[in-house]
């Protein structure tokens, strides 16, 4: 395990064969007057970070040798045009798809045949999943397997633990993305977190109108002042296990892949 | 209700004025070895008809007269690169963006206000949902709502019913197509349906390793042979349950964005 | 003869070694207050289907066995900017350029070599012969015949007609398009067609100020009310005629196509 | 009547108030054995060159004084992907597009109201008539005419002469091409011009199967070696009479344009 | 002076107004067997860090309130196509202008007014100062002014130091990089540091045939071995007085652009 | 030493194996009061036809056979936003890009492996460096060597001559712009040339807060009336020998470059 910007490029060749490159991407969003502009990013490195710890644990614990995974530097910027009536540093949709193509081309080009996207900012998430499927499917990506997670969509909610609310969308600015930053950077949180007051009627992007129907309304993000919920519950301790049951859930996810793709001459290394 | 291509611009312009333009999309595309390429659109097609055709019956039941519903042309066709190892015709991500965008802005244009986009083509569902939500923040949206589905993401399932399965994804020219085009189009159904000896290990994109990891791996769809289940155990009877569950639902839908978004004017028309 | 939609993809491919595709395109834009918004559309397809049905009668007349046609999907949008002042559902050049690459390198990909764009509306016309002859000069275009029109620049007139003008030019709503309305589609034509008072000057894009000069003023179409010229005159008897000679000249165009760009091991097959 | 690159850009703006700015476009590409890669561009500046000068010597005999005429430098350089396979320099039809349209949108950023495009390129002729119609329909080019055509699409035939043949189409390094450059650049013409064999079966870019279907085949202009029609029979003579006519053709072409967009104020100017 | 993403976005409003953006670049890229592929983004980031904590130190010394100075996240991905041969995450022309594009916009619809833009690697500096000067000229970027430098090229040499080359350019992977990170990021250096053996002829790209003339000949980069010139005499000593002229002279050019830009209202608020 | 523009396709073909192709670039934009709009490329072709002389007198001299020269015709079009706001006519970035690439495509394709821009405009620099860069290092570019300048950065001053300025940049419809006018084409110098009065603060963009800071000042060159220095002491001696001095630069530069890129197989023939 290691960071892809600290390598020297041989090491990079190396780890490339048969290993797996890992690239976190989040958002400067605007995320109301309690957390700052970074926080998808935060958390989306902090969920990383920690898996990729369990995995380290793991490893030497079980003396099973995985693949190598390499750290791409993070993409600080996603699409945020949501936000940008408050404050945001956003790429437009085909500016964020041409970065990904570009970065996943490289990996390829540089010897890199899995790849894993994790996401921290809901707005990047189906840019991110069309970007991956189209890139596996070029006829120079033969040999390439190519996969992508928003960290909330992965997780593992151990028994008896009731901590988490079922839904699986993390919200913006409230209860959850709060609750995880008081976890992981307690000092960016400005205390005390504000009470919101409901919005009547709810933004629609956050309650569609009908299960399954994307429905937005033009300015929907600024009538609603710019968070779907109230943060004022988020507590610290709910925070760490939520975001150790998205640590959990993402090692597991990395291992799968690994294990679903892992080179065939790496398991012949490993009869030896 | 009535079909865009059979009005004249100023019955357009009447009905664009508080109406909901509906535009379906779907593929041409491989299906197997018993389904037509044309699949995905005429169940689109076919969902559309049959929950237009509820809401209809309903608005004269109760006399509760809903907006004009202005049906457009479908497009026929859809972002399909993972078929044409086999046959399909396919627009890049970029185009079919294009055209969503052009086809949105011109409604808009035209005076509509309120638009929803149904799919009947899983490989268009990132591309539409993006294109529905970014359209709407456009600065030149003010006043539009916009919404998108594809139609087996919606759906009413009566109380007793065992015939569906739990599985929200409809497959691939497997036993949900296969059971809803014997309902809706038993003609193109190619019998007998080809029993499918299962692939092992069975196909990334419709198994990933882990769940909320959408994972692509080149060459998959040709290794699978092109569907991603059996459909030789698809009955025109399920089909029937099945689609109709999904119009019910799709009626639903349409009918909640509608009272969701009514112009205020409309509202106090109503209370007249 | 079949459409592509309903049939399978071996079909396709089976269809594709040695037969024609066939690709309609159109329009949704304003008419004038009697024709409806997918004039164009339906007027394209409307000739292009009893092109066919003449082949077909020829077909079964002469034993010749042709090579076999498939039509795809009518592509029911097309590039109006100069009708959303009214209404129009209209892609831009650049999209419309697209979707045509797209469905022309598909059906490449997908095994077709000869292939045949038929137009119905005068907007789409540089767009698409551009298209094909850049398309047929790709590096990848190897073996690949591309041709196109619009349905009005082939025509097959009798000895002794006198019902034609002599211009080759359909107009826009005026005595043409709504003669073949009549004729084809009577119902979605509003009676009574209103007479429309000559406008002064006649508007450039119709009477350039001299021969062979396209010329474009902003704003003219709005001045001169969306049509060319006066439909009060039209009627349904001249329609027929009209619509028979097009047929007739698109079947012996298609033939001719054939003809001239019928693969060597086809004319063999037949030697047989 | 100026050339814009000589001009100060105050001498821009007020030709610009009233005036007509004309653009010539050309090509450098393969014109056979005989002719030069310049030859398109060349032809378009002699016609316009000698139209230019009828206009000016009817204007000092009639008194009449129209609106300044500015002509901008000659793009030379245009869409020629088809002669590639010898020489050439292309631009792709989306390069040649952004260009005109960056031209025309300059000019009218710098005061211009009515422009003309004069074209000696057959492969520029779709997207430069393209190019006109969209640019005067933006919704900024309100008060803007723009015209457009190929210099052997205006012409002028006087009474008796049979020099000319009947069809308009200028044809590929051929008799028409080799007939003017022997009387415009008969220095640049190799001699002597080799005679042509017949090519079976003739290209069908330039004898299309069925009259009004723009057909083309992948590697025809390398198979026909470059030029459609034999050019030996090219005489000085002849190429001025062809010349002259189009000369006068496109003088009065310019004029016509003037008179039909001429502004109201130059108008009641005339008055005084 | 702070970092974007750890303000609220009421914060990044209050300083934006006023305050100066300043946004590091690098790139992930090989630099030869000895430095990791961070170099160019690690560079940038601890030149920016020494000048930023330059003007802290004179701003508390002198009392003289600047204008609030904002870092955004660096970009770690840059334009490195000539590196790819051995391992590059590098970002098309197009991309990278199109990133630049789109976080000048939003910083510019968020408030701000003064932006500065801080490169680490050769292959950026063109399109980053395209960038902003084609910002700057937008007609919405009315009151914005924007800056940039790559960071060798701001420099502040004391008196009577002979350390530094006369060269203005750091070259690639050799003394003046390895000196600088030797001084920055020691424990980044692979150790011991290879001689190189001097390439002939040197390449084009580092020593162009005449002075003035960029040059560029395909291949060179993998022909010359990945560097430019020998690092193995860098040493940390020379490498922090290399480092610590250019953290003053961006410093100063910091400071020189705060003077030339402050807004009228910031000074007559120290008028008080 | 040729015009491409007056080749037959077999001469360019030819000469593309072993010479060097030569592509001047310029702009029509704004040049003060007493300079036209076509300044830049009349300066660019001016400075290119006194190098080229200059080289065909050392080859008649030497008897040394240097590679055929083919100069291509200008590009009289460049990238200009800044000068909109007078009169200009300007491609946009992407569209400049887009035509450097293709002709140099077009060039490589036609046979040629040595090209070198030569610039006259400021605007353009960073572009076209840019695109040889970039072009030189795509996969399709082996063999291929692109060079690029502006004809002010190469430049050769004699021993003894003060008349030159230390300042390597030309500034705009100034006293170096001014001077090599009256000595390239006096005809076009508006006399008298109107002395400027200076402006406080000089403009940013000519006068960098810090040396080595691109800045950019929306407005800015409105504010300063459209030139960079006083003209008014421009004269035409001053000029010719400016003029001489960037030739003799020029004409040094295209020799070096010809011999560091001179292929083998040239090489091993003068040998003979």
């Amino acid at each position: 395990m290691s960071e892809l910007s600290e390598l020297t490029w041989r090491e990079v060749r190396a780890a490339g064969d048969g290993g797996i490159a890992v690239l976190p991407i989040g958002s400067q969003e605007q995320h109301a007057a309690h957390l700052p502009l970074g926080t998808d990013t935060l958390l989306a490195q902090a969920v990383l970070a920690r898996a990729l710890a369990i995995l380290a644990d793991k490893e030497s614990a079980d003396g099973d040798e995985a693949g190598d995974i390499v750290t791409l530097p993070a993409l600080p910027y996603g699409h945020s045009p949501h936000h940008l009536f408050a404050a945001a540093v956003s790429l437009s949709a085909a500016t964020l798809t041409a970065v990904l193509d570009d970065i996943l081309a490289s990996l390829v080009t540089s010897g890199c045949r899995r790849i894993m996207v994790v996401n921290g900012h809901g707005g990047n998430d189906e840019i991110m999943r069309l970007a991956v499927k189209r890139f596996a499917l070029r006829p120079q990506s033969e040999g390439v397997t190519v996969a992508a997670c928003s960290y909330w969509t992965v997780t593992d909610t151990p028994e008896g633990t009731s901590a988490e609310r079922p839904a699986v969308t993390p919200g913006h600015a409230g209860w959850f993305e709060t609750s995880l930053m008081l976890a992981a950077h307690p000092g960016l949180v400005r205390a005390p977190v504000p009470a919101r007051t409901p919005v009547e009627p709810p933004p629609l992007f956050d309650n569609p109108p009908y299960p399954g129907l994307t429905t937005e309304r033009h300015g929907e993000w600024a009538r609603v002042g710019g968070s779907t919920d109230d943060a004022s519950r988020a507590d610290a301790d709910t925070g760490r296990l939520l975001l150790d049951a998205r640590a959990r859930g993402l090692a597991k996810a990395i291992a799968a892949f690994d294990a679903a793709t892992r080179p065939a001459h790496k398991e012949s290394h490993e009869d030896h």
